[in-house]
């Protein structure tokens, strides 16, 4: 077992069948896996491997930044994680300063943004320095977007720590918050100098947030790579390895395009679009992202079935998959699929009146279609009530 | 006159002495004057022009713009300037939504950024729709800041009314809202795809907004073109060539420094960074932007006498005609000098511990220096309050 392996261990809990079926020390003698986000000069590489984040000081300082480090997390991933991360910058000769703020999604706000930012401001935060982004998805976008408009820019590492960030939210650039109307519908395009994902983070994490994870890995097997859900179906070891494969699918797709002009990188909004909606009007926090998604991949795929031709037994398939990581997949009573679709009229996918919608005709690939009614929407609603 | 000028001649109130040795209808009915800024795939030009409101709506048609058109504007601006755009955009084909603000520095705020961005959610704004950012500095950095974060970013046309606006911060792509520690210190590079220039919308202004934007046409003078001072000294006729020649300026030096990495566009903040901290301690709205400057302008004169062998002269003759414009030259008693410079110290231009500061040896030009010391800085704010 690793350093840090062993410096959480006291704080783990494991309660998820997922998990425990994993080999975590699989490949951490290795050296990391690098997969690189081809962007001209916005180019970077995320690496991945076990035993990384006692030596993401020596990787920063590997590609050149200067500076202070400001590392932002939330309370919670502060209590396990920063110390190891200070002490590993501290030791490549990095001042650290620490920002924390309070755990959950609806820290993607305006009024979580302005007190880091003032925050910022306080400890004299200037171009030079530069933010490391420590922990899940929440993090990931909130620090992110306080990079990219402090001082109209900040240098940007990113150090994911949930299946969630590490599969997908950690690459790409794309930042966020909340408004009270829909979800991440103010943000920016900002991508990192570096993203550091260590998997033996993944051994803290309880059930219900591997799994949400899960959503997003199921959702590049049904829109890129076939062969991902057959691994999902599998024991799941070589954690590493399936994280490897899911950044190389979303760094070939952003590399393709980056700010979402010609359509490619809404394929990886396959289920997002109700999804979102369900997430913003369960509240956030009451469906963890991941669980919305589960919801949504649902829907999309049965709107697969009936406007693309997808044989009923791929939905099948995939619904035994949602099953086996206990993600949900029936809506409950109490969201009003009304709201849901109001909600969903608010969503980036929206354009000039007509929603963009991605289906499936065939497991491991994806196509966008403008076709859609909001009454075919209304449709898999309902079906999700079932 | 213009047609524009016949409309809101009724609400205009000149009493400047300025304004009225101005010649405004001297170019009407020439073809605009254009100004490239060079960026690449973000390009876009700069029109200036006597009767330009009015036909706002087919340059917008012409540059290809589609969607709804966002018309962000303060509550004054919107009151004498909304009816002439918004029938403008008409006529070109495009629905109108409007969204207004109070007007004021104070509106360059996390919480009135936040209020749009949920007006913008609840008119279903999507990523198809644009920005038309109409008035001053503050509607042009806030609308700016929006267009940029809003769905990651909405296509984005300025169409700024005062003399600030139409001579600095409508051109070059920054947009900002202000911290309680400090102006401009959260924002974005966000370029607009146009910017209309009509100097008949001048007349509106009082003396005091109209002589605060003389101070960045003297800050141009200093920094890159001495005949522009002379100009100031003369009669002032021909305001939209005088504009023309800034944004000229403006636009070289964003071309070859769009985000302010090679230090060419840091001479843009010449008399800015204890502007900015004078402005802070007074509280937005006491002192005008560029009545800060003012005091900022003279501060980095005796600073170039001091420490870049500027003729002492020179210093009197620009003290001269930021008299003549009636702009600000002495801090207030008031207003306490340690807290300018802790403010100074959180300023963008602080990087690594160092304060970057631009300084001349001659009038005509500038350049960036770090060897200044807060005790320098200290002495020039002492010399302010003589």
């Amino acid at each position: 077992m690793s350093i840090v392996w062993e410096q959480v261990a006291s704080q783990t809990k494991i309660e998820s069948a997922a998990v425990s079926c994993l080999s975590l020390n699989s490949t951490m003698d290795s050296a990391p896996k690098r997969v690189r986000v081809t962007l001209g000069e916005r180019s970077y590489d995320v690496l991945i491997g076990y035993d990384l984040l006692p030596r993401v000081g020596e990787h920063i300082r590997s590609i050149g930044l200067k500076g202070r480090a400001l590392l932002v997390a939330d309370e919670v991933v502060a209590r396990i994680y920063s110390g190891i991360v200070r002490d590993s910058l501290a030791a490549a000769g990095y001042s650290v300063v620490t920002f924390t703020f309070s755990t959950g999604e609806s820290a993607k706000s305006f009024s979580v943004l302005e007190s880091l930012a003032e925050q910022f401001a306080n400890a004299h935060v200037s171009r030079g320095d530069f933010v490391v982004a420590l922990g899940g998805g929440v993090t990931g976008d909130l620090a992110g977007l306080l990079a990219g408009i402090y001082v109209r820019g900040l240098q940007l590492v990113q150090i994911p720590t949930t299946v969630m960030a590490q599969v997908d939210s950690s690459v790409g650039g794309k930042t966020a918050i909340n408004l009270r109307a829909g979800k991440n519908l103010v943000g920016t395009f900002y991508q990192p100098r570096l993203v550091v994902v260590d998997p033996a983070t993944l051994s803290t994490l309880g059930a219900r947030e591997f799994n949400e994870g899960i959503a997003e890995v199921i959702k590049y097997g049904i829109i890129r790579d076939e062969s991902l859900l057959d691994r999902l179906e599998g024991s799941l070891d070589q954690l590493d390895s399936l994280i490897e494969r899911c950044v190389q699918i979303k760094a070939e797709i952003v590399a393709a395009d980056e700010q979402e002009t010609t359509g490619e990188r809404a394929l990886l909004n396959f289920g997002h679009t109700l999804g979102h909606g369900i997430e913003a009007v369960a509240g956030y926090g009451r469906l963890l992202h991941g669980e919305a998604i589960s919801l949504g991949i649902r829907a999309a795929l049965w709107l697969s079935v009936r406007h693309a031709d997808l044989p009923p037994d791929q939905l099948t398939r995939v619904m035994a998959l949602l099953h086996r990581y206990q993600l949900p997949t029936q809506l409950p009573e109490d969201l009003p699929i009304p709201a849901i679709l109001e909600t969903t009229k608010v969503d980036k996918k929206f354009t000039g009146g007509e929603i963009r919608f991605v289906l499936t005709s065939k497991l491991g690939s994806a196509f966008v279609t403008p076709g859609l009614t909001r009454a075919d929407l209304e449709a898999a609603l309902l079906f999700l009530r079932t």
